[in-house]
């Protein structure tokens, strides 16, 4: 079997024996562990400037982006409202695509602001095709703006983000595209100025091989001219930490330990390449699906992504065989959100998810069954 | 001089050899970076759930409170803007005392959230005084709440929160006191309940002895109560962070390894107990300030607080010192924001700035001066 496996370097840089498989957190590799304990810098230093504009170099090769990138606190729905928040002002139309539990949260936010919401439901399990949403977009008015769930975590579909991209920016070339990327980024292809995105984000917990606290994002110049410029002490706006962010600076005291982690992350991903990061990430959702499918298990979306499986077994209680995984072998994988509680089980194939850990998966999950 | 030192033990067990001086970020103890390298947990969990119910019984201690406390992502503007949006609601009549750069953020922000804005400034570098403050609320109509910033980090100055607390319950029993705890809660005496305090905050790179990225904070009935629920998805309204926090849960994913720091400082203050940190605290500020009047140098604040001192030094250039002091000895102060940029310099008492460490730097700036 492992003739055509793309056999990546893990095991030696990371917690390989570690069996936490939630699609994030992930398992911290000591690279990232030892970076966080360099000792503490003031933020408020030509020390701290200089290492930060390193590190925002690095994310601008995450996100494929020539344009800005910042960091923030917070964890995955932190970013992504913050920057709904900062990007979209009351009343303006603005679309959504609901098909998961974090897609549906983001329409929810939405109202919440005040933001005049079109909001299109789609099936948990199930993503958009094109064709739809160019019916969406034809009953729609010019929207200011949309909001897109890469990879939807909680059902572990994904959307074809640079289809959907080109088709609405053909409609409403002034309208923001806003995206989480959260288990997207860094784990699959993704490409923020070519694909014409104008609000990325993802979240350290996830491709980042990072302990969750703190965002990453891109902004076109379309999003960047659009940011609202407020009192420089408000923490929610983004404004200020991409002002600030120009000259390696921080609106507020920077969780600098959290960044050393960041900062080790993106110089790992920079050295392997991210292709090869991509693949490795890729051949472990095949390699688990191709292997789920011979032991009579099903992948629950219809268009998988590649960071995460979320599965089942027919007439089985799911639940039941994920604690039987943790109890006997020690995988830990996640259950269903939501309408899926109990219902399916999600397994991530990001950071330390490697194909061979995959293969060990399966082997004790056929035991099982 | 030992004889009279309250002599602490922290030589044991923090690096007792780093200079960085600034108040905030204070440099992190190996025991705490220890914590933070724990192998990565999921957060819905059985197994952080009970983790998490112990961290807040440390914090239950820590703030002296047995009400309702919590923990949120961010640096400590977050933590207090968010809980001033949680807790004051559009053209509700909130009182400020603006002393320095943090109170007169916390102002500012009132006016963003649209908030009835009652303004009482006070120059940079003094008090409120009980009198004035009397003569404050005289004038002022009946108040939704009052914010208000125990330890001012800009100026060094202090006020007296137990006996404002006081004063403001007699005229508003029910206007909610929140505190910016931020350079006071774990450094000097704080009392929650017996105070009368509804929301008090503080954050994790402070007296917490923890990489920035974390906020903890604690509140009354009475706040509690006020919190306004919102749909689950909200990351910026604190009501689902104390809900959850009831059953040991978190809204949305939790920083796990900052948790873990976060632990192993409560667990470190609790053993110590609280009154010895206290007053090695005091005791490293009047150490320093009593070696500083020998040495000419002046405490900049009319009523300093214990956390840290700004001085300076007459006719000297106060950042030249600042900047001699770091390249010749390695000592890292801060200096001046805002208005008083250039014209004082800020030494730290929390944490790692022991007494003896105090008798150490005056003899460096002995020399310098």
């Amino acid at each position: 079997m492992k003739s055509w496996i793309y056999w990546d370097n893990y095991k030696e840089i990371s917690q390989m024996d570690s069996k936490l498989l939630t699609p994030g957190p992930v398992p911290v590799p000591d690279f990232v562990m030892q970076a966080i304990q360099r000792p503490v810098i003031h933020h408020r230093t030509e020390q701290f400037y200089s290492f930060y504009l390193d590190l925002l170099k690095g994310l601008r090769y995450l996100f494929r982006t020539e344009k800005s990138v910042g960091t923030l606190m917070g964890s995955g729905t932190y970013g992504v409202e913050m920057m709904m928040g900062s990007l979209f002002r009351k009343n303006e139309k603005v679309a959504f695509i609901s098909y998961g539990k974090f897609s549906d949260r983001w329409a929810d936010y939405g109202q919440l602001l005040g933001l005049d919401c079109f909001d299109w439901k789609i099936d948990w399990g199930k993503s958009p095709t094109i064709k739809e949403f160019k019916n969406f977009l034809d009953k729609s008015p010019e929207l200011d703006g949309i909001v897109l769930t890469h990879s939807e975590t909680s059902t572990a579909a994904i959307l074809d983000l640079e289809e959907l991209a080109w088709e609405f920016k053909q409609k409403n070339p002034r309208g923001i595209i806003l995206v989480d990327g959260i288990t997207s980024v860094g784990a699959m292809p993704y490409y923020h100025d070519a694909w014409g995105i104008d609000a990325s984000i993802t979240a350290s917990q996830k491709a980042l091989l990072n302990p969750a606290g703190t965002i990453v994002f891109a902004l076109s110049e379309l999003a960047k001219d659009k940011l609202l410029e407020t009192q420089s002490g408000d923490f929610s706006n983004v404004y200020n930490f991409v002002k600030m962010a120009e000259k390696g600076s921080y609106p507020f005291t920077a969780p600098v330990q959290l960044l050393y982690g960041i900062k080790a992350a993106l110089d790992h991903i920079q050295q392997r390449e991210l292709p090869a990061i991509w693949q490795a990430c890729h051949q472990s959702s095949r390699i688990f699906r191709k292997g789920l499918q011979e032991l009579g298990g099903k992948v629950f979306p219809e268009k998988a992504s590649d960071s995460l499986t979320a599965f089942y077994v027919e007439g089985k209680n799911q639940d039941e065989i994920r604690r039987k995984l943790q109890e006997k072998y020690g995988w830990i994988l996640s259950g269903g959100q939501g309408e899926l509680k109990g219902k399916i089980m999600r397994v991530s194939h990001m950071g330390t998810s490697t194909a061979e850990q995959m293969v060990n998966l399966l082997k004790d999950l056929g035991e099982l069954l």
